[in-house]
């Protein structure tokens, strides 16, 4: 069904197609059972290979041979991420995070200097934030660097091993300079975490004096990123080395900003790095359909137990239990396609516009990119795992690629940002109406919030707010009567459970504010649960509310009619897994409730049919997927059903 | 609490204790970041210094050097799963699967010649049944062996490639022998699937003319243990190479058996070899138990986020949202355990009993040991990736252990047996009361099953029959005027929802059958979901009585408060995990059902200073959990407290 691939596609089809024809072929896969050098080896390599346009590269400046197209830089790291989770990364680490934070943070002569070095892989990167003692935590970093006005350099230091950097890309084997995170000192003052330029390694691949390098060694997936540890003993750091665009060091010692408080000037520099987890997100749900695609097809070939009586084989697609496995997370995979096709949207026209900046809206987008960085990654890591599942003990082989996959993307639940922590950051926002709520990472911590600071509740409609609200006002009478199928009853039912519970969360802060005053770790503790289940809530509403517009979006009714059923499944299988709650809050009555278990497994039974066309419309080629047992299993299938006839036959040698 | 240590430590406390003391220290622990080749080479060379008494080959008959104690050879295969998980598979291969495979199926001219070889590990050999083309329908294995009464051998001969064995342990490098499960054919007739003990490599290791020999290659885990491929062209058996205790062939080719029913007889085979399904699940549990110690420990000494406007610092194990998936974990293994415990007693009851055979109580211990391996390896891969997120990036470097047991015990999901498929044997077994359930993997298949069969629902208690009944009949009044914390409402919901989802699977099932007689597969498979739901029902309610026996068991009263607790969570989170059910069926109100979240959270509240306590009885040593993070983390958090109080002081020096 090619229409149903044209939807898919999107806005970006032009650099999907690209990347399926640059990008053909075995060249760029990963390739299973690799030592750790090996793999280093290669992706290092192919780093240096892939075409640049479009590609990841794609974000950066025109004038340096980008193509300004932030979008577009995305979208081909979806791309990659079908072929090799490695080499994503890795190029991820390379024009994302470290050319990413040069643009972004950096001012003209920084670019001048480097983006041109930097789109050719000629000077390879790190992004050094992170550090070994606080993960999450990255306002209080313990790095510092500070400014000596003698001789107009900073001082860039560690003060113990738990302030060292760690786990970051490009470090241990290929990175010579790295954009550094540490506490800025002048005058005998902090201003908060600043970033700098700073050279790691020489020309030979040697540390530079006081730079230690270390290694993180052997890691569960992404063995071809050389994931390391970084040092500082007092390095000196040229002043203009700074990446000054959102604070400035004068010769004399003096600092200036745009922005003076240091913890909202902190934020808006980590705003500027929103696109990280979009693409992390994305590329948890190319994972995810990688596999769907192979557990898919392989469920489609893999025959297991005659029918009884029957004359037919049955495929593992034909059982029930399978079909409520893997249709089901089809269904939300498809979901999140178009939430993470919206988001994309979002970020490519906000960085692109010419406008004054919108802080609300870049709240908004920093939310989103969190909540659904955060759902992408842990449906990914749920499905890839259900889908090595499907395939048996074949499943488990590296031929069959799905060991990859899963080891691979693993660590996105965790990686740009802890997922529970980002759904707190999404809750956070939606409390305060992303007033001062940043894109902190903060948890409830460090006393700037304070339950008195949640707004009156409003809800915010997403995509196509006019569509949406137009299905919702046409639900007919009440809710018993209503179709299963009907949309705004779909809608009106995740929008009602997302007021419900933000409602409730907003009263229980309140109560506990004036309980325990003096407990604000507490007040926020003893209603976590209800907290993240809010941002939750939210994560799915404008998931759904995503799907419903791209659905609307399908010129061909055939495509449209497909889509909409699958919409139907995602919307009734979100409603099944939350039932608790809606029977708990009187939404659905148990006969209803039951009626909804009927009907998923009603759609699924009609979507039986359909599934290889819904994964085949991803457009992922064989190649891409390289799976020995999808090359393998139909010629056995035919075996042993040729051998089985033979023995069924009256006159059978049996011998 | 060494009171708690002893009474986890069970029936076989002196297996676990020698197992504490003989594999003390790092030498069997596994080595993060190996080759394949190195951990081949590793793990074949500790095997042979593994201490046999106790160990695992503790279940051998006495007079061939085991110690005739199947139970400490489970907990031996348990113990050692802390430690290495391939160590251990290449263990269970060797002597579970392999050598009892002899001891079971064999004769005493198969013992006397071979078993204490098997012990000594000096004939390494492997257990081949399953086949590339089907694996979870051995039934219908297609390799043949044909005796031909010409030569007095057998024809072991694989008629295509579908038909190889495949993910055979000890295949690809260190097998002499291997026990090959065939379809027996003599004098022209079929008489269904035995095993013989086959050569399959020289003394120098090469194959034997007509085997070849291939290997598996990189896995996602288990990296020691060397699976491979085994196909057989026309390669001659002598005739005494049948394990023939359940079917002999004459010199002549006629064939006999005590068991008539081809069918019964297979079954009756697979039945012997039990034990296997019983170490993976005790295995998974194990390496959980490994991940949620860690996970546990490390939540205690990492801290994240300052409290805010408070002295104090928060640590991990604080947060709600932690309890909530490592507390509610940890009751769940707590619960599995002693279901375990409870699963081995019977295993080792029954196959050291030497009164008649009890049919029934066989096939109901296969069904126990069926459910609860499933019901444990999942919630191992559940587990122990919530722990590896836990970690933050430091759960995902191999150095930390948590990414060797999450990729180690993945496989446990499909292997002996995939779950799915093991649930729907356990269903069978209930709705057929065990009457020819058989230890059958044919799911619902051939026609043997029809849902006529199904018997008059009877639900059979398990463990402590008459504590239970007392509990139960104990519960005062209506629902919602019971206390939460009442043991003998949590068994009654329990009970209640395994018996109303098994006479509403009967119903459903036997107006299909009117309804659709000609079509079998489709009677089942649209009731598969609930089918598959009736038997996870009984599971649970199995685990839950086994472990209300574990704590009347406990003496010392602040042991048995504190198991009581666990207990207490362990059946109001699964109560709270299926309240859409509850809710549905009007065994809960919405407030009775609220009040049950409340409670959980009430308990995680209660029960957050006793984590460390409830990991620590464990009693996995700090060199047996190998994590880094464990060792350096605590001076970490020292030197950042100490580095911040220096800058916190007024005089500070922040340069």
């Amino acid at each position: 069904m090619i229409g149903l691939q044209e939807v898919l596609d999107g806005r970006w089809a032009a650099v999907r197609r690209a990347a399926r024809e640059q990008l053909g072929g075995t060249h760029f896969v990963a390739v299973p059972g690799e030592t750790m050098a090996q793999a280093r080896e290669r992706v290092s390599r192919l780093l240096r290979e892939l075409p640049t346009d479009p590609g990841i590269a794609s974000g950066f400046p025109s004038r340096y041979g980008g193509r300004s197209d932030p979008g577009a830089s995305v979208v081909a790291a979806e791309m990659l991420a079908h072929l090799d989770l490695s080499l994503m990364v890795k190029a991820g680490v390379q024009w994302g995070l470290f050319g990413g934070a040069v643009v972004a943070l950096g001012t003209e002569r920084h670019h001048d200097a480097y983006l041109r070095d930097i789109i050719s892989a000629e000077l390879m990167g790190c992004f050094a934030m992170t550090e070994t003692g606080h993960g999450s935590d990255v306002q209080q970093l313990r790095t510092t660097c500070t400014y000596d006005p003698e001789t107009q350099t900073f001082d860039l230091h560690t003060p113990h091993e738990a302030a060292r950097k760690d786990y970051i890309g490009n470090a241990a084997r290929d990175g010579r300079m790295a954009v550094v995170f540490a506490q800025l000192v002048t005058g005998g003052r902090r201003y908060g975490v600043h970033a700098w330029l700073v050279p790691i390694r020489d020309e030979r691949g040697r540390p530079l004096p006081g730079v230690t390098i270390g290694d993180d060694g052997p890691k569960a997936g992404l063995l071809g990123v050389d994931n390391g540890r970084l040092s500082f003993d007092h390095v000196r750091v040229p002043r203009d080395m700074l990446l000054d665009r959102y604070g400035q060091v004068a010769p004399d010692g003096t600092y200036s900003s745009p922005i003076e408080n240091d913890v909202r000037r902190f934020f808006t520099m980590l705003g500027t790095l929103v696109r990280g987890r979009v693409v992390v997100g994305g590329s948890a749900s190319a994972a995810t359909k990688s596999a769907l695609t192979i557990a898919i097809r392989y469920g489609e070939v893999r025959r297991q137990f005659a029918a009884p009586g029957e004359p037919r084989e049955i495929a593992l697609n034909d059982y029930l239990a399978h079909q409520r496995i893997l249709g089901t997370a089809l269904a939300t995979t498809y979901a999140l396609h178009f939430a993470q096709e919206e988001l994309v949207s979002a970020l490519h026209d906000i960085q692109t516009s010419t406008g004054p900046a919108d802080e609300h809206r870049q709240r908004e987008l920093e939310s989103r990119a969190a909540g659904l960085k955060a759902a992408q990654t842990w449906h990914a890591t749920r499905t890839i795992q259900a889908c090595r599942e499907a395939l048996g003990g074949a499943g488990y082989l590296a031929e069959n690629r799905l060991p990859g996959l899963k080891a691979d993307t693993d660590v996105f639940t965790t990686f740009e940002g802890d997922n529970t922590v980002l759904l707190q950051l999404v809750a956070k926002g939606l409390l305060t109406g992303y007033r001062d709520a940043f894109g902190s990472l903060d948890g409830w911590g460090r006393a700037t919030f304070v339950a008195e600071q949640v707004r009156e509740m409003v809800l915010e409609r997403t995509a196509a707010r006019g569509l949406i609200q137009r299905l919702v006002d046409a639900v007919p009478g009440r809710d018993e009567e209503v179709a299963l199928t009907d949309r705004g009853w779909h809608l009106a039912l995740f929008e009602d459970r997302e007021r419900h519970l933000l409602d409730g969360a907003i009263r229980r802060l309140r109560n506990g504010a004036a309980r325990q005053k003096d407990r604000p770790f507490d007040i926020f503790n003893d209603v976590q649960d209800h907290v993240l289940a809010t941002a939750s809530a939210h994560v799915d509403r404008v998931v759904l509310e995503a799907f419903v517009a791209g659905v609307d979006r399908a010129g061909d009714p055939e495509v449209k009619a497909l889509l909409s059923k699958v919409c139907d499944l995602y919307a009734l299988s979100t409603i099944e897994a939350h039932r608790g709650w809606f029977l708990e809050h009187q939404r659905l009555t148990p006969a209803r409730s039951k009626a909804v278990t009927g009907m998923v497994n009603e759609l699924l039974r009609q979507l039986r049919p359909q599934l290889p066309t819904l994964v085949d419309a991803f457009g992922i080629s064989d190649e891409w997927l390289n799976c020995a047992a999808l090359r393998e299993e139909p010629g056995r299938q035919e075996a042993m059903a040729a051998h089985d006839d033979e023995l069924r036959r009256p006159a059978a040698r049996v011998g």
